[in-house]
């Protein structure tokens, strides 16, 4: 899709899925670091994010921080260098947990240089081991992607009952990956280092 | 269990036992120490715990901290390592003091590399010199343990006269340990180092 | 306009749109960096800003962070040095994230010495990865850039339709520019150096 | 009693008097120091703690910093070892001025490694300068330590004309000191060093 | 007049003027410097002051750290010496911005030694770039400012028409600088170094 | 009197006047500072103190931080040992500026190891150049130093008139000192060293 395609092109940006008052939308989860020379450290979560959606954003880094050798990520990036993740539209208040695969992807993209496919969007609560645990809303989330014109779902395992709920015509329309393991999410979301990346 | 097999399979995670609104449940406790090259340091705790589950955290941790030598955990990995403790499900609020049993568990299986049995839950209170204090909901505990399919149970020895009101068939099926310190839990509960901890 | 003349006369000043209860306004975005022998760090935002136009400041300083070498930007200046972010007048509470484009100029601005163009006024929220996305007010905004003098707009390129409920005679005054990505509206607003800068 | 022998079993501990909305009740407050080689510094007060008492906690330990040499206790350790005092259950909400005297007992003997003698409860406001100051509740905080089979109390002077209230059979059962200073309270309080302390 | 005289014998202070609930008043801004050798850093604002004009302080000094070298004042001290701005009376709540020049003008006044002319009393909101902004209440602040014996009132430019305000009788006893840039401020207000100054 | 003459016996106490809801009370101030060797820096204030009163003592640290060398104290002690002011009875809460000189005072008698005299109560807010300010409460004030036994009273200079209101009884038999600068109170209310100060 052309939104995703265009929102998607640097690394460090994920597709998720999201429930809103009125059905299902497509958002997109930003993350970038600091270039060392600015002395910025720390991390900044913005986005009107709520409580348990900032410590989704918080569970995804400690995941990345304690398993990031074996995953083959430059964590030591996230010594020196300040981390930001935020997630437009700016002035949307956001929530839950469903997100965590998603900034989980985000930052593992921005870390190794491999951009994210524009044709996968995502869904799933994170736990600090990696595991991908039930969201709700599934349903609303995958008509979402299907209108934004996604190709390629992932969801937890444990919500595969809910793909009865979606009508026919689009699941079939729809690859979906159901999802046990946050690094199950990683091999199929992050495409090959493309080019040379100068900036983050 | 299925589930708390898959759960405690790496080292850093323990099975707690709580109390909801409807009966009892089980929780899993999952702890995590950030590799020291991201240069992340301080406690961060998620899952939306109340004050007095995150002060059992706090408690858990000190324990270790002043303790750690005379159990022969590697505590000086809590100098340059970030320690994140969560318990999922994220969006769930939880509180209360009987967690501090199943808190210090897991952080001890993390500093260990020891795996927690994943036939064993536990549930207690922990004061800062290790004694296991009395908690509530031993009933609710117990019949939830089972239905999850634990067969051993660790409990504070001031909980005995709860065990009265648990079904004998229920109660004859579980191995009921009734514990004073913390260090008979984690006598019990953890495994021998079973392989090399490429990552925790 | 002779108020932008005198407010962006010197490096880190930016002229924005706002929407006000009553109308439209211009305001102006205030940046400064402490002298290193001050041994000030760190940010302040001042202003009465809200949540969400302070996360647009903090977008607008992490995008600068990570853009900013590719961008030839001196952000290593941003190391020992204290960045502040103004909005006058000091009592106004003001929010939104329609600001985001003007901080960005306004600190590219006072990075790179060059002076923004005091015929140009900017409205857009500014994504991490530096898009320009849709804001509101459109009419109400350029109503008020033309009463203020001003001959230049740079708009998002996905208000263009919001474009048809100016009034024909305000709209042939205006040079509109509509922009998707923050580099454009720096390639646009920002002057050449004209003169050494002796302070900032 | 067999209560208060286990619990101040370790240097550290000490126990206290409090009253409770129907009467009065024997509190424990624990201390611990972090080994260095955790990294850990500052100070954690648990036990869901009021203001009142957290002012008293600091006192405390201000009092030791600053009349630590004198009192030849090795306040040094505090340097890099973090101080965490909590007072079981963890759950129940505590606060007001009276454990002053039993917060600075059970950091001295931790500092000291000489143990608090089980036989003695005791109540009392400290001032930074050391002085105690009288409290409320002298009759249901004797009655409980009578209960609770402590044969020793210690008493602020000023609370002398509070001893009428108490039932004679209760009284001649009780060893009372009367005690205008903190020092007082260590002298009498604190146990000779018995064994090699192996962790605090 | 007697008390401003008295207040502003040392540098570092200056003479507002404000706007209460029953007229105006004339107020005193405090500015200090810790000596290097306590150690003190970070800047303390003090005086009940309300969130604007807290703000006003920190751009009054911001506005110093980065155009301190251009008015030759030696910013470097603000490295190692804390800075606190204090506004007696200290039980009296104050806010709004018309504080700013009086506080950049003490600041200026403590940096360089200069003590401030006791004659002459000044309000006006100050930008981050020192652009003096208009402020309410010139009637009540000017008649406050000539029952004060002050003899030099300084006033942002754009309060010119409020002039027409003030009787004519006292308008005439007072001297009235419009300005608009604090620079002007400063020039008008500070007087020559007197005496060695042995402490801040 | 027996009771001020024990409280100020040491460096680092002095005795103020308060206004209570039902009369006037002597109220002491204590001051200490913690060894070098603990580590501790920073400020510590606690005793229920309100925000103004909070600032009193922030104040009163920065008036002795500047102006430390003129007054012979050795203020270099303030950089590495933690500051703690506390003013019992702990769970009483307590505001107001009045306590300033006594905080002042408290605080010079502890850096410079001279007691205070226990003839001697005090009352006044202090600005930050040590301006003695007037308050409120001079009749009970005045009473309840008479009453504890209090023979000489400082008051600020502004305060005069209010003695009309003091019995002529109570006036004759206090020597009252009527103070501008807080040099006059700390000249008289300051002993000589008269023993080797151990400990602070
Ligand atoms: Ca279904
Ligand atoms: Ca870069
Ligand atoms: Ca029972
Ligand atoms: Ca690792
Ligand atoms: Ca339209
Ligand atoms: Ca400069
Ligand atoms: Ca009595
Ligand atoms: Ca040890
Ligand atoms: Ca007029
Ligand atoms: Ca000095
Ligand atoms: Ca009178
Ligand atoms: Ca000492």
């Amino acid at each position: 899709t052309p939104e995703s395609a265009e929102r998607t092109a640097v690394p460090g940006v994920a597709t998720g899925l999201a429930v809103t008052g009125v059905g299902g939308d497509v958002l997109f989860v930003e993350a970038s670091l600091a270039d060392p020379e600015t002395g910025s450290t720390g991390v900044a979560l913005t986005g009107q994010l709520g409580d348990v959606m900032k410590e989704s954003a918080h569970i995804a880094l400690s995941y990345l921080r304690s398993h990031g050798a074996e995953l083959e990520l430059p964590v030591g990036d996230l010594k020196d260098r300040g981390v930001h993740v935020h997630v437009p539209a700016g002035a949307v208040p956001k929530d839950g947990p469903s997100a965590g695969v998603t900034m989980t992807t985000a930052l593992a993209s921005l870390l190794s240089g491999r951009p994210v496919r524009s044709d996968v969007a995502m869904t799933g609560e994170v736990s600090l081991t990696g595991r991908v645990l039930p969201i709700g809303g599934v349903k609303q989330k995958l008509l979402a992607a299907h209108r934004a014109g996604i190709t390629t779902v992932l969801l937890p395992k444990r919500n595969e009952p809910d793909l009865d709920d979606v009508p026919a015509s689009v699941r079939e329309q729809l690859e979906v990956h159901l999802v046990g393991d946050v690094r199950e999410v990683l091999d199929i979301a992050l495409q090959p280092v493309t080019a040379p990346v100068l900036s983050a």
